[in-house]
């Protein structure tokens, strides 16, 4: 293709633009940490404060976001038509093929948005190289500083057009999932059906960027939390689990589910049963003014008393948003208090190498008074094939 | 997901490792460029050099390469599995949750690969800031330059080995879409048909990652090269623009091909042929010794000659490799000789903003003689529907 496809308009779904006032509470939070600015490359936060998709390319664009000054953004010439029409104040300043234009760009972004000096907050785990030794050149005094946990802060708490549109993306990924289901049987390999599941997926209205492929791994694979669909074929016996999500709107869903292939030996149904209670009992602790720990500790603490707690190997869970991991994570001590509009995954297991495994996952919000889990597909080990 | 699935093994498909080969031309690039030594985050400078795939996730991962000297990798204890039976001299440096141990191995890992005071390659479009200053604490009097056009020179000349592996993407993709053009009819959405085409991929042996989303455009969307598939109906009198890729073994291919939705008037049927013929002009030009920018030339003299100039808004193809856009570039006047190996589209275009455009791209390899195509789909106007 000759250029990466792009999106040119904001995410709407809401009839008042959420912008401004993102760009308040931004305000606050660099005011909190001591900084004068914050500076994004493409990414999602960027899209969460300005509505705006780009690319992470080799053409560098960044946003630079002064409290009480317009948005200043660099980017290409060519991507300048995405700037119309913004519901905020813009100052953009574009380069054009020739290097130099890139350097004189930066250079009266940096002088616009009166950087050098500053206290610049970005986003460590994203800004690259080529942007910062702009940025460095561009206004040589300042500090650039990592402003991952105002960042978290900013974009934890999901407001209700960001849980309708996670909510959205929980019903595609559900009914891909039942669209998917009657092509299971015995012989079929799991890199067919994670294929059948990515169709149906795009088919129910799915962004076609996934938040991740489909994992689907049967028997011995199923084991592997990690496990990518190969070419084993589904045999009687196996616990199939099924890990998908969906995008909609920007916003992912993440999910598990778990099914007997044939009849299944008592053990494995009993460990199913007991990861299902796991489940329930982290959904159950989930509510506003406890720490994410003791969602963990809840899943956990079923499993354990099962007998299994050296096979539940990884945190009960992630956060869930614009991206497929952020925070809060749900990890054995984490102080971080739980709020309303916190949303995230509860996804306990058990596996057992060379066997079998079993997850069972749902994606939570938390609300004033408790959580609401916005997924309902059946939790019961069904049978199929 | 609880974590994003990796997958443990370096890429095969060959009998001998191809590895200490690429580590000795690397050797080679950077004794040329004056450098030390290269620190690579993971992507497909990493996958290239050592088989391995990591994501770039908030979890930091670096190889740095030192001639002569054992690769030395920085990595989470939970990924060491990945190191065993490398066919090359590794030493690694695994840390835990704390943070206190990532500084202790990026410091232990700097002083093995003795980088402290020497002149360190590095990805500007890739390196992020997490990583540079973990390596800026662990080798303060460290410099870290732009190693691209010496990475460029390391990738740019596929082998036997990898142009098997385009050769393959190539044929999946052609395979996918056969499989795709029975369901063409009038009324089916842009979407759908994407939808479709992406399932047919899959199904084809694509991995689940695709280079980027198909495009699919009609009538007025085809105007705009980079346009995402919508919810508009095909329409007799429509051009149907499809541009769509696989990957096989980390390996891309790149494709477009134009079709006629019922009758379509006499002047885009004329401009098609125009297309057609820029196409193989563009790839007739291609041959060992030339600069890049003759490609473009060639194939533009076609379109500016038919008195479309003004249309054909973009350069005339991109290398394609282990990423969807590589050096060479086929653009007015780049320099660039090609040389046997280069693997690029040729992919000329004519877009009458509010009416239809048109383009046919084909993967092209340079061999010792003249250049072989590895894409072979009639590009003839077809009518479907």
């Amino acid at each position: 293709m000759s250029n990466p496809e792009t999106r040119n308009t904001p995410s709407t779904g809401q009839l008042a633009s959420p912008y401004p006032a993102r760009h308040a509470r931004l305000a606050e939070e660099l005011q909190r940490a001591g900084m004068d600015a914050l500076v994004l490359n493409p990414g999602p936060t960027l899209t969460y404060l300005t509505g705006l998709h780009f690319h992470l390319m080799e053409r560098p664009v960044v946003a630079i976001f002064t409290p009480g000054q317009p948005t200043v953004i660099v980017l290409p010439e060519l991507e300048t038509g995405k700037l119309e029409g913004l519901p905020y104040a813009v100052e953009s300043f574009s380069y054009g093929e020739d290097l130099q234009s890139w350097d004189a760009a930066f250079h009266a972004a940096a002088l616009a948005a009166h950087l050098d000096g500053k206290r610049v907050g970005v986003e460590p785990l994203r800004l690259r190289l080529i942007e910062l030794r702009f940025l460095e050149a561009a206004a040589g005094q300042a500090s650039f500083v990592s402003a991952e946990p105002e960042i978290a802060a900013l974009r934890m708490r999901k407001d209700a057009t960001e849980i309708a549109a996670m909510q959205q993306a929980v019903e595609i990924a559900q009914q891909a999932l039942q669209a998917t289901l009657p092509a299971v049987r015995v012989g079929m390999t799991e890199r067919e059906l994670a294929s059948e599941l990515s169709y149906q997926l795009l088919r129910a209205g799915a962004q076609p960027e996934f938040p991740f492929p489909p994992i689907v791994s049967a028997g011995p694979n199923a084991a592997n939390p990690h496990a990518v669909p190969g070419e084993r074929p589904l045999q009687p016996g196996d616990l199939l689990v099924i890990d998908w999500g969906a995008m909609y709107d920007d916003y992912c869903s993440d999910l598990t589910r778990t099914f007997a292939i044939g009849e299944v030996d008592a053990e494995w149904q009993r460990i199913a049963a007991v990861v299902r209670e796991a489940n329930e009992a982290g959904r159950a602790a989930c509510r506003p003014g406890i720490p994410a720990g003791d969602v963990d500790k809840a899943a956990r603490a079923v499993i354990e008393a099962a007998g299994y707690g050296d096979y539940f190997i990884h945190r009960t869970g992630h956060g869930l948003g614009m991206e497929s991991h952020e925070a809060p994570y749900m990890r054995s001590g984490n102080p971080q208090i739980l709020e309303p509009g916190m949303t995230f995954t509860v996804e306990p297991g058990i596996y057992i190498a060379g066997q079998n495994g079993v997850r069972i996952e749902d994606n939570v919000a938390i609300t004033i008074s408790g959580a609401q889990t916005l997924s309902n597909l059946p939790r019961e080990l069904i049978t199929l094939g």
